[in-house]
Protein backbone atom coordinates (compact mmCIF):
# COMPACT_ATOMS: atom_id res chain seq x y z
CA UNK A 1 0.00 0.00 0.00
CA UNK A 2 0.97 3.56 -1.05
CA UNK A 3 1.73 5.86 2.01
CA UNK A 4 -0.60 9.00 1.90
CA UNK A 5 0.35 11.50 0.08
CA UNK A 6 -1.70 14.24 1.82
CA UNK A 7 -0.80 16.09 4.95
CA UNK A 8 -3.71 17.93 7.01
CA UNK A 9 -2.81 21.52 5.12
CA UNK A 10 -3.46 19.90 1.66
CA UNK A 11 -6.30 17.98 3.14
CA UNK A 12 -7.93 21.81 3.66
CA UNK A 13 -7.30 22.85 0.80
CA UNK A 14 -8.87 20.04 -1.43
CA UNK A 15 -11.94 20.51 1.43
CA UNK A 16 -11.98 24.20 0.48
CA UNK A 17 -11.71 23.67 -2.95
CA UNK A 18 -14.66 21.12 -3.07
CA UNK A 19 -16.71 23.68 -0.95
CA UNK A 20 -16.11 26.18 -3.48
CA UNK A 21 -17.37 24.19 -6.61
CA UNK A 22 -19.06 21.33 -5.29
CA UNK A 23 -17.16 18.83 -8.06
CA UNK A 24 -15.08 15.58 -7.57
CA UNK A 25 -12.85 17.15 -10.00
CA UNK A 26 -11.80 20.30 -8.16
CA UNK A 27 -8.56 21.20 -8.10
CA UNK A 28 -6.38 19.05 -5.57
CA UNK A 29 -3.73 21.87 -4.18
CA UNK A 30 -0.22 20.86 -3.45
CA UNK A 31 0.41 23.40 -1.41
CA UNK A 32 -1.58 25.54 0.82
CA UNK A 33 -1.88 28.24 3.93
CA UNK A 34 -3.52 30.42 6.01
CA UNK A 35 -4.22 33.37 2.91
CA UNK A 36 -5.42 30.74 0.84
CA UNK A 37 -8.02 29.00 3.33
CA UNK A 38 -9.14 32.53 3.97
CA UNK A 39 -9.38 33.87 0.08
CA UNK A 40 -11.02 30.50 -0.68
CA UNK A 41 -13.50 30.47 1.98
CA UNK A 42 -14.87 33.95 1.31
CA UNK A 43 -17.98 34.79 1.47
CA UNK A 44 -20.36 38.14 1.38
CA UNK A 45 -22.47 39.12 4.63
CA UNK A 46 -25.38 41.25 5.24
CA UNK A 47 -26.12 40.76 8.44
CA UNK A 48 -23.80 42.56 10.87
CA UNK A 49 -24.02 42.93 14.89
CA UNK A 50 -24.56 46.69 15.98
CA UNK A 51 -20.72 47.20 16.60
CA UNK A 52 -18.03 49.69 15.65
CA UNK A 53 -15.20 48.13 13.58
CA UNK A 54 -12.10 48.28 16.45
CA UNK A 55 -9.94 50.92 16.77
CA UNK A 56 -7.36 51.69 14.17
CA UNK A 57 -9.53 48.91 11.72
CA UNK A 58 -10.36 50.97 8.87
CA UNK A 59 -6.80 52.32 8.38
CA UNK A 60 -5.54 48.94 8.14
CA UNK A 61 -7.23 48.05 5.66
CA UNK A 62 -7.08 51.18 3.44
CA UNK A 63 -3.75 50.69 3.82
CA UNK A 64 -3.87 47.55 2.18
CA UNK A 65 -6.18 48.38 -0.29
CA UNK A 66 -3.13 51.35 -1.15
CA UNK A 67 -1.18 48.45 -1.28
CA UNK A 68 -2.62 46.83 -4.25
CA UNK A 69 -0.96 47.92 -8.06
CA UNK A 70 -2.34 50.75 -9.51
CA UNK A 71 -1.46 51.46 -13.20
CA UNK A 72 1.41 53.45 -13.70
CA UNK A 73 1.23 54.85 -9.83
CA UNK A 74 -1.81 56.90 -10.85
CA UNK A 75 -3.55 55.91 -8.19
CA UNK A 76 -6.65 56.71 -9.61
CA UNK A 77 -9.44 56.70 -7.23
CA UNK A 78 -10.80 57.49 -3.40
CA UNK A 79 -12.70 56.13 -1.13
CA UNK A 80 -15.47 57.80 1.58
CA UNK A 81 -16.18 55.82 4.67
CA UNK A 82 -19.70 56.77 5.69
CA UNK A 83 -20.43 56.14 9.47
CA UNK A 84 -23.32 59.23 9.72
CA UNK A 85 -26.64 57.02 10.77
CA UNK A 86 -28.57 59.38 8.32
CA UNK A 87 -26.60 59.37 5.42
CA UNK A 88 -26.18 55.72 5.65
CA UNK A 89 -30.12 55.86 5.66
CA UNK A 90 -30.24 58.30 2.48
CA UNK A 91 -27.80 55.80 0.30
CA UNK A 92 -29.36 52.26 1.39
CA UNK A 93 -32.48 54.63 -0.21
CA UNK A 94 -30.23 55.49 -3.26
CA UNK A 95 -29.72 51.70 -3.82
CA UNK A 96 -33.09 50.58 -3.23
CA UNK A 97 -33.27 50.09 0.64
CA UNK A 98 -30.73 47.81 1.20
CA UNK A 99 -30.99 47.18 4.43
CA UNK A 100 -27.84 46.08 4.97
CA UNK A 101 -26.03 49.62 4.30
CA UNK A 102 -28.29 51.03 7.11
CA UNK A 103 -27.02 48.06 9.97
CA UNK A 104 -23.32 47.98 8.64
CA UNK A 105 -20.78 49.91 10.80
CA UNK A 106 -19.07 51.96 8.11
CA UNK A 107 -20.59 52.26 4.45
CA UNK A 108 -17.09 52.68 2.01
CA UNK A 109 -18.28 53.84 -1.00
CA UNK A 110 -15.34 53.47 -3.82
CA UNK A 111 -14.59 56.15 -6.14
CA UNK A 112 -12.75 56.09 -9.49
CA UNK A 113 -11.11 59.70 -9.13
CA UNK A 114 -9.76 61.75 -12.18
CA UNK A 115 -10.40 64.85 -10.68
CA UNK A 116 -7.21 64.87 -8.44
CA UNK A 117 -4.85 64.41 -11.47
CA UNK A 118 -6.69 67.12 -13.43
CA UNK A 119 -6.30 69.48 -10.15
CA UNK A 120 -3.02 68.65 -10.12
CA UNK A 121 -2.44 69.64 -14.19
CA UNK A 122 -4.37 72.80 -13.37
CA UNK A 123 -2.00 73.62 -10.58
CA UNK A 124 1.36 73.12 -12.70
CA UNK A 125 -0.04 74.94 -15.90
CA UNK A 126 0.34 71.39 -17.59
CA UNK A 127 -2.44 69.66 -20.01
CA UNK A 128 -4.11 66.02 -18.87
CA UNK A 129 -5.99 65.70 -22.20
CA UNK A 130 -5.66 61.79 -21.62
CA UNK A 131 -8.29 61.99 -19.21
CA UNK A 132 -11.80 62.20 -20.93
CA UNK A 133 -10.93 59.01 -22.67
CA UNK A 134 -12.48 54.76 -22.60
CA UNK A 135 -8.94 54.18 -21.47
CA UNK A 136 -8.75 56.30 -18.09
CA UNK A 137 -12.52 55.28 -17.48
CA UNK A 138 -11.24 51.97 -17.61
CA UNK A 139 -7.75 52.61 -15.20
CA UNK A 140 -10.14 54.27 -12.51
CA UNK A 141 -12.17 51.43 -12.47
CA UNK A 142 -9.82 48.79 -11.95
CA UNK A 143 -7.39 50.77 -9.67
CA UNK A 144 -10.63 51.31 -7.43
CA UNK A 145 -11.45 47.55 -7.82
CA UNK A 146 -8.23 45.88 -7.31
CA UNK A 147 -7.97 48.36 -4.23
CA UNK A 148 -11.31 47.33 -2.48
CA UNK A 149 -10.34 43.38 -3.18
CA UNK A 150 -7.41 43.66 -1.03
CA UNK A 151 -9.42 45.66 1.54
CA UNK A 152 -11.99 42.57 1.59
CA UNK A 153 -8.93 40.36 2.29
CA UNK A 154 -7.82 42.58 4.79
CA UNK A 155 -11.06 43.21 6.65
CA UNK A 156 -11.81 39.09 6.53
CA UNK A 157 -8.19 38.69 8.27
CA UNK A 158 -9.40 40.79 11.21
CA UNK A 159 -12.67 38.47 11.31
CA UNK A 160 -14.74 41.41 9.59
CA UNK A 161 -17.27 40.82 6.98
CA UNK A 162 -18.69 42.99 3.88
CA UNK A 163 -20.72 42.91 1.04
CA UNK A 164 -20.27 44.32 -2.49
CA UNK A 165 -22.94 47.04 -3.36
CA UNK A 166 -23.34 47.62 -7.18
CA UNK A 167 -27.12 49.54 -6.56
CA UNK A 168 -24.37 52.62 -5.76
CA UNK A 169 -24.79 52.86 -9.58
CA UNK A 170 -28.78 52.93 -9.71
CA UNK A 171 -28.74 56.72 -8.90
CA UNK A 172 -25.16 58.08 -9.67
CA UNK A 173 -25.92 61.36 -9.73
CA UNK A 174 -27.31 61.65 -5.98
CA UNK A 175 -24.88 59.84 -4.62
CA UNK A 176 -22.45 62.55 -5.98
CA UNK A 177 -24.54 64.91 -4.60
CA UNK A 178 -24.82 63.40 -1.14
CA UNK A 179 -20.76 62.43 -0.92
CA UNK A 180 -20.53 65.68 -2.27
CA UNK A 181 -18.26 64.49 -5.18
CA UNK A 182 -16.57 66.92 -7.29
CA UNK A 183 -16.68 66.46 -11.21
CA UNK A 184 -14.91 63.59 -12.66
CA UNK A 185 -15.33 61.49 -9.59
CA UNK A 186 -17.82 58.57 -9.66
CA UNK A 187 -18.82 55.87 -7.30
CA UNK A 188 -17.99 52.64 -8.83
CA UNK A 189 -19.68 50.42 -6.34
CA UNK A 190 -19.80 50.21 -2.30
CA UNK A 191 -19.24 48.29 0.23
CA UNK A 192 -20.90 47.57 3.68
CA UNK A 193 -18.38 45.97 6.29
CA UNK A 194 -18.96 45.13 10.44
CA UNK A 195 -18.77 42.32 12.60
CA UNK A 196 -20.57 39.27 11.17
CA UNK A 197 -24.14 37.98 13.14
CA UNK A 198 -22.47 34.91 14.01
CA UNK A 199 -26.50 33.51 14.57
CA UNK A 200 -26.52 34.78 10.36
CA UNK A 201 -25.82 31.33 8.51
CA UNK A 202 -24.08 32.33 5.00
CA UNK A 203 -22.72 29.57 2.44
CA UNK A 204 -19.93 29.61 0.12
CA UNK A 205 -21.40 30.37 -3.35
CA UNK A 206 -20.43 27.86 -5.55
CA UNK A 207 -18.68 29.10 -8.99
CA UNK A 208 -18.32 27.60 -12.60
CA UNK A 209 -15.80 24.64 -12.70
CA UNK A 210 -12.36 25.76 -14.28
CA UNK A 211 -13.32 24.33 -17.85
CA UNK A 212 -15.31 27.50 -18.38
CA UNK A 213 -12.99 30.20 -16.90
CA UNK A 214 -9.90 29.17 -17.20
CA UNK A 215 -8.48 29.00 -20.67
CA UNK A 216 -4.87 27.33 -22.22
CA UNK A 217 -3.44 29.25 -24.57
CA UNK A 218 -6.08 30.56 -26.55
CA UNK A 219 -9.84 31.21 -25.61
CA UNK A 220 -12.52 27.95 -25.88
CA UNK A 221 -16.47 27.60 -26.37
CA UNK A 222 -17.51 24.31 -26.36
CA UNK A 223 -17.89 21.15 -24.09
CA UNK A 224 -15.96 22.00 -21.08
CA UNK A 225 -18.01 25.50 -21.13
CA UNK A 226 -21.49 23.84 -21.36
CA UNK A 227 -20.23 21.22 -18.76
CA UNK A 228 -19.41 24.00 -16.13
CA UNK A 229 -22.88 25.98 -16.92
CA UNK A 230 -25.08 22.70 -16.85
CA UNK A 231 -23.31 21.37 -13.38
CA UNK A 232 -22.99 25.26 -11.65
CA UNK A 233 -27.10 25.59 -12.46
CA UNK A 234 -27.50 21.79 -11.00
CA UNK A 235 -25.25 23.01 -7.77
CA UNK A 236 -26.45 26.26 -7.20
CA UNK A 237 -30.14 25.52 -6.88
CA UNK A 238 -28.73 22.95 -3.87
CA UNK A 239 -26.96 25.93 -2.77
CA UNK A 240 -30.32 27.97 -2.85
CA UNK A 241 -32.36 25.55 -1.52
CA UNK A 242 -29.99 25.55 1.07
CA UNK A 243 -30.19 29.21 1.92
CA UNK A 244 -33.54 28.82 2.12
CA UNK A 245 -33.88 31.03 -1.77
CA UNK A 246 -36.32 30.33 -4.71
CA UNK A 247 -34.71 27.42 -6.49
CA UNK A 248 -34.03 29.03 -9.92
CA UNK A 249 -31.04 27.51 -11.05
CA UNK A 250 -27.86 29.60 -12.16
CA UNK A 251 -29.36 29.86 -15.95
CA UNK A 252 -32.39 31.08 -15.11
CA UNK A 253 -31.14 33.68 -12.71
CA UNK A 254 -28.16 35.32 -14.61
CA UNK A 255 -30.35 34.95 -18.18
CA UNK A 256 -32.97 37.23 -15.88
CA UNK A 257 -30.80 39.72 -15.18
CA UNK A 258 -29.39 40.61 -18.15
CA UNK A 259 -32.69 40.38 -20.21
CA UNK A 260 -32.53 44.09 -20.54
CA UNK A 261 -32.94 47.36 -19.64
CA UNK A 262 -35.97 46.66 -17.08
CA UNK A 263 -33.76 44.47 -15.18
CA UNK A 264 -31.10 46.89 -15.04
CA UNK A 265 -32.22 49.17 -11.55
CA UNK A 266 -31.76 52.45 -13.64
CA UNK A 267 -28.35 51.58 -14.40
CA UNK A 268 -29.23 51.73 -18.67
CA UNK A 269 -28.83 54.90 -18.05
CA UNK A 270 -24.95 55.22 -16.59
CA UNK A 271 -23.61 56.41 -19.83
CA UNK A 272 -25.43 59.61 -19.39
CA UNK A 273 -24.98 59.73 -15.49
CA UNK A 274 -21.31 59.47 -16.11
CA UNK A 275 -21.46 61.95 -18.90
CA UNK A 276 -23.25 64.15 -16.27
CA UNK A 277 -20.30 64.12 -14.01
CA UNK A 278 -17.75 65.38 -16.04
CA UNK A 279 -17.09 61.50 -17.67
CA UNK A 280 -16.79 61.91 -21.15
CA UNK A 281 -15.93 58.26 -22.60
CA UNK A 282 -13.68 59.84 -25.76
CA UNK B 1 6.15 54.49 33.75
CA UNK B 2 3.30 52.35 31.47
CA UNK B 3 3.88 49.37 30.26
CA UNK B 4 4.93 49.18 26.34
CA UNK B 5 1.44 48.32 25.08
CA UNK B 6 3.10 47.27 21.89
CA UNK B 7 3.90 43.65 21.07
CA UNK B 8 5.55 42.31 18.14
CA UNK B 9 3.13 41.41 15.80
CA UNK B 10 1.97 45.46 16.21
CA UNK B 11 5.72 46.10 15.63
CA UNK B 12 5.80 44.54 12.42
CA UNK B 13 2.22 46.05 11.30
CA UNK B 14 3.55 49.72 12.07
CA UNK B 15 7.14 48.70 10.29
CA UNK B 16 5.10 47.72 7.49
CA UNK B 17 3.07 51.11 7.58
CA UNK B 18 6.02 53.16 7.34
CA UNK B 19 7.45 51.33 4.10
CA UNK B 20 4.39 51.92 2.19
CA UNK B 21 3.74 55.47 3.41
CA UNK B 22 7.15 56.61 4.24
CA UNK B 23 5.49 59.45 6.63
CA UNK B 24 6.27 59.05 10.49
CA UNK B 25 2.18 60.05 10.71
CA UNK B 26 1.51 56.67 8.97
CA UNK B 27 -1.48 54.30 10.52
CA UNK B 28 -0.29 52.29 13.95
CA UNK B 29 -2.16 49.07 13.55
CA UNK B 30 -3.41 47.64 16.54
CA UNK B 31 -3.82 44.64 14.82
CA UNK B 32 -1.93 42.43 12.72
CA UNK B 33 -1.19 39.42 10.85
CA UNK B 34 0.35 37.27 8.03
CA UNK B 35 -2.41 38.11 5.64
CA UNK B 36 -2.17 41.71 6.40
CA UNK B 37 1.79 41.28 6.13
CA UNK B 38 1.63 39.81 2.57
CA UNK B 39 -0.59 42.46 1.56
CA UNK B 40 0.96 45.44 2.91
CA UNK B 41 4.30 44.18 0.91
CA UNK B 42 2.94 43.98 -1.99
CA UNK B 43 5.59 44.94 -4.89
CA UNK B 44 5.89 44.25 -8.69
CA UNK B 45 8.27 41.68 -9.62
CA UNK B 46 9.48 41.85 -13.51
CA UNK B 47 12.29 39.56 -13.04
CA UNK B 48 11.76 35.98 -12.91
CA UNK B 49 14.07 32.76 -12.48
CA UNK B 50 13.55 29.79 -15.56
CA UNK B 51 11.40 27.73 -13.62
CA UNK B 52 7.61 26.36 -14.50
CA UNK B 53 5.16 27.13 -11.72
CA UNK B 54 5.12 24.58 -9.34
CA UNK B 55 2.37 21.56 -9.84
CA UNK B 56 -1.94 22.70 -8.98
CA UNK B 57 -0.16 26.41 -8.06
CA UNK B 58 -1.81 27.68 -11.59
CA UNK B 59 -5.30 26.00 -10.71
CA UNK B 60 -5.46 27.14 -6.70
CA UNK B 61 -4.77 30.99 -8.19
CA UNK B 62 -7.46 30.38 -10.08
CA UNK B 63 -9.68 29.32 -8.05
CA UNK B 64 -8.71 31.97 -5.02
CA UNK B 65 -9.56 34.43 -8.24
CA UNK B 66 -13.23 32.75 -8.47
CA UNK B 67 -13.32 33.11 -4.75
CA UNK B 68 -13.46 37.02 -5.21
CA UNK B 69 -17.11 38.47 -5.42
CA UNK B 70 -19.04 38.08 -8.52
CA UNK B 71 -21.91 40.70 -9.49
CA UNK B 72 -24.92 38.75 -9.03
CA UNK B 73 -22.86 35.89 -9.58
CA UNK B 74 -22.68 36.85 -13.05
CA UNK B 75 -19.03 35.80 -13.44
CA UNK B 76 -18.33 38.11 -16.55
CA UNK B 77 -15.02 36.99 -16.74
CA UNK B 78 -12.33 34.15 -18.24
CA UNK B 79 -8.65 34.16 -18.12
CA UNK B 80 -6.06 32.76 -21.06
CA UNK B 81 -3.00 31.02 -18.90
CA UNK B 82 -0.36 31.74 -22.25
CA UNK B 83 3.28 29.45 -21.27
CA UNK B 84 3.79 28.43 -25.25
CA UNK B 85 7.33 30.60 -25.76
CA UNK B 86 6.09 31.94 -29.59
CA UNK B 87 3.14 33.17 -28.30
CA UNK B 88 4.34 34.87 -25.13
CA UNK B 89 7.10 36.41 -27.30
CA UNK B 90 4.31 37.76 -29.75
CA UNK B 91 2.24 38.91 -26.93
CA UNK B 92 5.33 40.73 -25.58
CA UNK B 93 5.72 42.61 -28.91
CA UNK B 94 2.00 43.55 -29.11
CA UNK B 95 2.58 45.58 -25.37
CA UNK B 96 5.67 47.37 -26.14
CA UNK B 97 7.97 44.97 -26.19
CA UNK B 98 8.25 44.20 -22.78
CA UNK B 99 10.94 41.55 -22.05
CA UNK B 100 9.09 40.19 -18.47
CA UNK B 101 6.37 39.22 -20.94
CA UNK B 102 9.18 36.86 -22.42
CA UNK B 103 10.46 35.42 -19.17
CA UNK B 104 7.56 34.80 -16.74
CA UNK B 105 6.54 31.07 -15.98
CA UNK B 106 2.84 32.19 -16.98
CA UNK B 107 1.59 35.07 -18.81
CA UNK B 108 -2.17 35.72 -17.58
CA UNK B 109 -4.96 37.42 -19.99
CA UNK B 110 -7.65 38.83 -17.81
CA UNK B 111 -10.81 38.99 -19.69
CA UNK B 112 -14.31 40.48 -19.74
CA UNK B 113 -16.54 38.12 -20.99
CA UNK B 114 -19.85 38.78 -21.50
CA UNK B 115 -19.60 35.82 -24.76
CA UNK B 116 -20.43 33.49 -22.38
CA UNK B 117 -23.85 34.97 -21.40
CA UNK B 118 -24.58 35.87 -24.70
CA UNK B 119 -24.32 32.27 -25.84
CA UNK B 120 -26.07 31.03 -23.43
CA UNK B 121 -29.34 33.29 -24.07
CA UNK B 122 -29.06 32.43 -27.29
CA UNK B 123 -29.18 28.23 -26.23
CA UNK B 124 -32.24 29.17 -24.50
CA UNK B 125 -34.26 31.45 -26.52
CA UNK B 126 -33.95 34.41 -24.41
CA UNK B 127 -33.04 37.99 -24.85
CA UNK B 128 -29.79 39.22 -23.17
CA UNK B 129 -30.29 42.63 -24.30
CA UNK B 130 -28.64 44.05 -21.22
CA UNK B 131 -25.15 43.09 -22.50
CA UNK B 132 -24.14 46.24 -24.57
CA UNK B 133 -24.76 48.46 -22.35
CA UNK B 134 -21.29 50.83 -20.19
CA UNK B 135 -23.10 49.01 -17.34
CA UNK B 136 -22.51 45.85 -18.26
CA UNK B 137 -18.88 46.89 -19.60
CA UNK B 138 -18.04 47.48 -16.03
CA UNK B 139 -19.48 44.87 -14.90
CA UNK B 140 -16.96 42.81 -16.73
CA UNK B 141 -14.31 44.63 -16.17
CA UNK B 142 -14.59 44.83 -12.23
CA UNK B 143 -15.35 41.35 -12.06
CA UNK B 144 -11.80 40.87 -13.68
CA UNK B 145 -10.53 43.13 -11.68
CA UNK B 146 -11.58 41.48 -8.28
CA UNK B 147 -10.67 38.11 -9.86
CA UNK B 148 -7.29 39.23 -10.82
CA UNK B 149 -6.15 40.81 -6.96
CA UNK B 150 -7.22 37.43 -5.29
CA UNK B 151 -4.94 35.64 -7.77
CA UNK B 152 -2.30 38.18 -6.89
CA UNK B 153 -2.53 37.60 -3.21
CA UNK B 154 -2.93 33.90 -3.74
CA UNK B 155 0.42 33.55 -5.98
CA UNK B 156 2.25 36.02 -3.56
CA UNK B 157 1.27 33.67 -0.60
CA UNK B 158 3.16 30.88 -2.54
CA UNK B 159 5.99 32.44 -2.76
CA UNK B 160 5.52 33.64 -6.40
CA UNK B 161 5.46 37.12 -7.63
CA UNK B 162 4.30 39.32 -10.60
CA UNK B 163 3.34 42.27 -12.83
CA UNK B 164 -0.01 43.63 -14.13
CA UNK B 165 0.60 44.35 -17.86
CA UNK B 166 -1.77 47.57 -19.00
CA UNK B 167 -0.27 47.31 -22.26
CA UNK B 168 -2.72 44.66 -23.51
CA UNK B 169 -4.96 47.37 -24.26
CA UNK B 170 -2.37 49.41 -26.90
CA UNK B 171 -3.41 46.69 -29.43
CA UNK B 172 -6.72 45.34 -28.47
CA UNK B 173 -7.36 43.88 -31.98
CA UNK B 174 -4.36 41.92 -32.62
CA UNK B 175 -4.50 40.55 -29.14
CA UNK B 176 -8.22 39.62 -29.47
CA UNK B 177 -6.77 37.28 -32.58
CA UNK B 178 -3.75 36.04 -30.91
CA UNK B 179 -6.14 34.69 -27.85
CA UNK B 180 -8.80 33.36 -30.42
CA UNK B 181 -11.48 35.58 -28.57
CA UNK B 182 -15.13 35.58 -29.46
CA UNK B 183 -17.18 38.85 -29.77
CA UNK B 184 -18.02 40.90 -26.78
CA UNK B 185 -14.58 39.53 -25.25
CA UNK B 186 -11.62 42.13 -24.24
CA UNK B 187 -8.37 41.44 -22.62
CA UNK B 188 -8.65 44.13 -19.66
CA UNK B 189 -4.92 43.53 -19.08
CA UNK B 190 -2.44 41.12 -18.83
CA UNK B 191 -0.54 39.48 -16.05
CA UNK B 192 3.15 38.21 -15.78
CA UNK B 193 3.75 35.53 -12.90
CA UNK B 194 6.69 33.29 -12.08
CA UNK B 195 9.47 32.46 -9.23
CA UNK B 196 10.84 35.84 -8.30
CA UNK B 197 15.07 36.29 -9.71
CA UNK B 198 16.22 36.91 -5.76
CA UNK B 199 19.13 38.61 -6.99
CA UNK B 200 17.28 41.64 -8.23
CA UNK B 201 16.07 43.82 -5.83
CA UNK B 202 12.56 45.17 -5.84
CA UNK B 203 11.17 47.78 -3.30
CA UNK B 204 7.42 48.58 -1.69
CA UNK B 205 6.46 51.65 -3.76
CA UNK B 206 5.27 54.39 -1.63
CA UNK B 207 1.79 55.96 -2.20
CA UNK B 208 -0.10 58.62 -1.46
CA UNK B 209 -0.92 59.62 2.26
CA UNK B 210 -4.35 58.14 3.67
CA UNK B 211 -5.46 62.35 3.91
CA UNK B 212 -5.28 62.28 0.00
CA UNK B 213 -7.62 58.75 -0.46
CA UNK B 214 -9.54 58.23 2.51
CA UNK B 215 -12.57 60.68 3.24
CA UNK B 216 -14.55 60.92 5.75
CA UNK B 217 -18.56 61.45 5.41
CA UNK B 218 -17.82 63.63 2.11
CA UNK B 219 -15.31 64.07 -0.52
CA UNK B 220 -12.92 66.67 0.07
CA UNK B 221 -10.39 68.48 -1.91
CA UNK B 222 -7.71 70.67 0.14
CA UNK B 223 -4.99 70.95 2.15
CA UNK B 224 -5.53 67.32 2.90
CA UNK B 225 -5.17 65.88 -0.54
CA UNK B 226 -2.32 68.61 -0.98
CA UNK B 227 -0.28 67.88 1.69
CA UNK B 228 -0.07 64.06 0.49
CA UNK B 229 0.55 65.41 -2.80
CA UNK B 230 3.86 66.80 -1.63
CA UNK B 231 4.99 64.29 0.74
CA UNK B 232 4.59 61.14 -2.07
CA UNK B 233 6.03 63.54 -4.34
CA UNK B 234 9.16 63.99 -2.17
CA UNK B 235 9.80 60.59 -1.26
CA UNK B 236 8.82 59.39 -4.81
CA UNK B 237 12.02 60.81 -5.83
CA UNK B 238 13.89 59.12 -2.54
CA UNK B 239 12.24 55.79 -3.92
CA UNK B 240 13.26 56.66 -7.63
CA UNK B 241 16.89 57.39 -6.65
CA UNK B 242 17.08 54.00 -4.30
CA UNK B 243 15.81 51.72 -7.69
CA UNK B 244 18.56 53.62 -9.80
CA UNK B 245 15.71 54.78 -12.12
CA UNK B 246 15.28 58.98 -13.36
CA UNK B 247 14.66 60.90 -9.98
CA UNK B 248 11.55 62.77 -11.54
CA UNK B 249 9.14 62.24 -8.43
CA UNK B 250 5.17 61.52 -8.58
CA UNK B 251 3.94 65.01 -9.80
CA UNK B 252 6.05 64.83 -12.99
CA UNK B 253 6.03 61.38 -14.07
CA UNK B 254 1.70 61.16 -13.49
CA UNK B 255 1.16 64.36 -15.48
CA UNK B 256 3.47 63.02 -18.13
CA UNK B 257 1.41 59.76 -18.34
CA UNK B 258 -1.98 61.91 -19.00
CA UNK B 259 -0.65 64.51 -20.58
CA UNK B 260 -2.22 63.12 -24.19
CA UNK B 261 -2.75 60.76 -26.78
CA UNK B 262 0.70 61.18 -27.40
CA UNK B 263 1.55 59.29 -24.19
CA UNK B 264 -1.18 56.55 -24.34
CA UNK B 265 0.71 54.12 -26.40
CA UNK B 266 -2.40 53.41 -29.09
CA UNK B 267 -5.06 53.64 -26.51
CA UNK B 268 -6.47 56.56 -26.96
CA UNK B 269 -8.42 54.46 -29.83
CA UNK B 270 -9.59 51.91 -27.37
CA UNK B 271 -13.20 52.85 -27.32
CA UNK B 272 -12.88 52.28 -31.05
CA UNK B 273 -11.07 48.83 -30.42
CA UNK B 274 -14.16 47.72 -28.25
CA UNK B 275 -16.90 48.75 -30.84
CA UNK B 276 -14.77 46.32 -33.22
CA UNK B 277 -14.88 43.66 -30.89
CA UNK B 278 -18.32 44.13 -30.75
CA UNK B 279 -18.44 45.94 -27.37
CA UNK B 280 -20.90 48.71 -27.90
CA UNK B 281 -20.52 50.90 -24.69
CA UNK B 282 -24.47 52.23 -25.16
Amino acid sequence: MNKPTHDIQTLKGAAAMFARYRREDSPKPTQWNETLELLLGHRSHRAFLPRKLPEGALETIVAAAQSASTSSNLQLWSVVAVTDQERKHRLADLAGGQQHIRDCAVFLVWLSDLHRLEELAKINGREAAALPYVELFLTGVVDAALAAQNAVVALESLGLGSVYIGAMRNKPEEVAKELALPPKVFAVFGMAIGVPDPKVETGVKPRLGQGAVLHREQYSWGEAQLDAINTLDAKFRDFQKEQGLPEQGWIRQVLSRVRGPDAMSGRHQLREALAALGIELK
